[in-house]
């Protein structure tokens, strides 16, 4: 029987991620209370939790301000914070607030936080525990000449990266001495905007690795375990696009190798709650590339092979209970595909595509999930991600997988904005795809996928009309 | 790889499963024709399908003839008729005229339809195969006096049953004499208006048993194989109302036992394609109470626990391919709920609620699947079936698949008719369905349910002119 002992929890985020985790909330009779600011007003995480409070105009400065959501914990009864993804997630001051004022942060205690977001500490964390890492730097970078001769050593490419960095941004591939010597002012610049740290690493430029991730839960009495892969090399720019669980291009072994390295990796930092250890595959070579120490966007694909509800554990270990699992209770069926539906015209290089959703219809039957905080009428704000849904396929076999995403992707119906789904049908196509060998170049090195016909929908202006007026009906 | 030998295939039937098929025969690469009369000319499965034809004004007539379905099939190339549940799915003449003109019948010989669905034919079948019946008729009574000896020999309370009656039509209970006297000509006159047959069979009533029916797949080489068991006992006036996969009250012996008694049962008759076995339980006994010869509506929820597309291999044995699987390969995991969401008035006596869906809104999140053929501003016709959506949930364990069903129907949005979605909430706070003990008395013995307090919507004009501008915009 369920007996939680958190009675009601905060939700510190937007979109998607909020409305999960309210959901996770009402499965375990936990109170929820959400928080948004002003353009966020009619936002379906407002709608469906319990209470839901204001945190003023501006579009961002309420999502991001750590001692205001504490202090709103405190004051509506709240006994946790769930940070999502994103905003102040891995922000290892808000989790020490949380800590000082008696609330439980669902995620690592900030000490932990702090040494995985510190990439350097990362690396040299892992390197003591004998997780292997990339050749590279040992610490930060003391200026452009220890960079030019380590570069020198290690060979080109080289990366440079910001220490705090994350998401993707931060990053800077050098090929030669010329490069690196225009780009360290720049990812100095950039990490000091960014991240609010100038301190600046470097790693040897793994070429066109396939980008392989693990999905780990760790209790608070010690307990680690692993909920196998994610393969997430369709991505462009960093940004992921398709993720695939489990990689279709690992053996058994590697497969079970790697699993090993995350949970080494997870108990080596005193790891507690749900987290991803991220690897770079290339020929044989593993090498750990960071932690981010949060619920992933594409964790849903591992609750659809595994069966596991990632969220729910989330809960349960920020309460103190024991994982509901051990390790050898964990299997995996079938292959998941999530697909990251954008607001964004990849025809025009992926700009974002804001604006309001005439019509919206979402895709069902069989082995199809859906998380998403969009509906008829609703208007995405451009103050934000431009995700928008996560369309997630599940099948038995990896033929069947992609034939299913087809179907599901083509079932949609979504006017009002360009998506990325469109494009997303050319990439299930690609041979190289279909035949499960892929890496993070594949989608730079195929542009010609970006050759297709957008449909265009036949009566957008009574949609629009009709959207307006359902979304003023107040469901 | 995919290499259908199917090449496009007429669905005759309408709603969900229509689209349900749809879907099937997308991921397959199969071209898809859909049928409807002109109350369905904006149904969800004509939008869907890739080619949709008219059979006329009349709501039904058009979906009951074998010759025309047959003749539209010829006339657009199509190799294969998929008939879905209810209409002419059992209805052996229309598998044989398929048969006869060259068109693949999907589903079991014409001949087994013919015998399955002799209610006295089939008991024989299974008293020869040694699968266990109920004490009853050796064939049809021959008259009243035949029916009380009877009846004084295996003790009341008897059934009495229409021979080629189904779907729970054409079945009466008699406690004493006197009653059998007053049934047995009703019966009759039931059983010749609505089957086209006066032949009537008796069986011993099993009272209060639990419903426990078994999915069975065999291909045309001979394969036979079960997919478990679902609990169908949550039933009202014969109807399903709440489905379970596998019933929380089996032990794994008597899972075993009724799963082999199943393809025991399935192999005697020569069965092709997809079936269910249905049983009467009753302390430890078990009884074979008749065989579905089609796809069930609620397959879902064994794709649910074992992994396993029902209609893909209904597609697949029909093109003469070998089942995808050996019983060994078959294994569950978890548990499935499946919620009949009717458009009816359960605190009216369950009333049909017919009319417009001002507003409609899918649940979604983790282990949650809907198949539905509504939309916002369909209007559901008065002609047919109640049930407008199927709620599927799954979770690894009891406990949290009942919190993910009260979660994912508090999650939906249906406004402009009533429906039984918040009785299904009553039952499932009910401490005895909790506790995973309840059979078909479940339902009729706790009226009490039925006292819950109907939402009303606040804004259901302005959702009103919205839903009809949007189901006139044409997508």
């Amino acid at each position: 029987m369920l007996k939680p002992t958190l009675k009601k929890v905060l939700i510190a985020n937007r979109g998607e991620i909020a409305v999960r985790i309210v959901r996770a909330c009402a499965e375990m009779g936990i109170r929820s209370v959400a928080i948004y600011t002003e353009p966020d007003r009619y936002g379906l995480h407002v709608k469906r939790a319990d209470e839901a409070y204001s945190l003023g105009e501006d579009p961002l400065a309420g999502y991001l301000d750590p001692a205001r959501i504490v202090n709103l914990a405190l004051e509506t009864g709240c006994d946790a914070i769930h940070p999502g993804y994103g905003f102040l997630s891995e922000n290892a001051r808000f989790a020490q607030l949380c800590e000082q004022h008696g609330i439980t942060f669902i995620g690592p205690k900030s000490d932990v936080i702090h040494k995985m977001g510190d990439k350097t500490q990362a690396r040299d964390s892992m390197r003591s525990a004998g997780v292997p890492i990339t050749p590279g730097s040992e610490g930060n970078l003391a200026d452009l000449d220890h960079a030019l001769k380590l570069a020198n050593e290690i060979g080109y490419p080289v990366m440079l990266k910001a220490t705090s960095g994350g998401g993707g941004r931060g990053i800077r591939r050098c090929d030669s001495p010329e490069e690196l010597k225009t780009q360290y002012p720049r990812v100095i610049s950039e990490a000091t905007k960014a991240f609010g740290s100038a301190e600046v690493f470097m790693e040897k430029c793994i070429v066109n690795p396939r980008h392989i991730e693990v999905q780990v839960l760790a209790d608070s009495h010690g307990n680690a375990i692993h909920l196998f892969e994610r393969d997430c090399s369709i991505q462009r720019r960093n940004q992921k696009l398709i993720e695939i669980a489990p990689s279709p291009q690992l053996t058994p072994e590697q497969r079970q190798y790697i699993g090993g390295l995350a949970v080494k990796a997870a108990k080596a930092v005193g790891y507690e709650n749900a987290g991803t250890v991220e690897f770079l595959l290339t020929g044989n070579e593993v090498y750990f590339m960071e932690m981010n120490t949060r619920v992933q966007v594409e964790h849903t694909i591992t609750e659809a092979i595994t069966g596991v509800d990632i969220v729910r554990e989330q809960l349960r270990i920020a309460a103190g209970e024991p994982l509901s699992y051990r390790q050898e209770d964990i299997s995996y069926r079938g292959y998941a595909l999530q697909f990251r539906i954008n607001a964004e015209d990849p025809k025009n290089d992926f700009l974002p595509s804001f604006g309001r959703i005439t019509h919206y219809y979402a895709p069902g039957g069989p082995g199809v999930r859906v998380d998403t905080a969009i509906y008829t009428g609703y208007e995405i704000p451009p103050y934000y991600d431009s995700m928008c849904l996560k369309l997630v396929v599940w099948a038995l076999t990896w033929d069947e997988v992609i034939a299913r995403g087809k179907r599901a992707l083509d079932d949609m119906r979504l006017h009002g904005i360009t998506t990325t789904a469109n494009y997303y049908q050319q990439i299930l196509d690609h041979p190289d795809f279909r035949a499960g060998v892929f890496d993070t170049s594949f989608v730079p090195s195929h542009p010609e996928l970006l050759n297709y016909s957008a449909k265009r929908h036949p009566s957008e202006i009574a949609l629009a009309i009709a959207a307006t007026i359902a979304a003023h009906a107040g469901w």
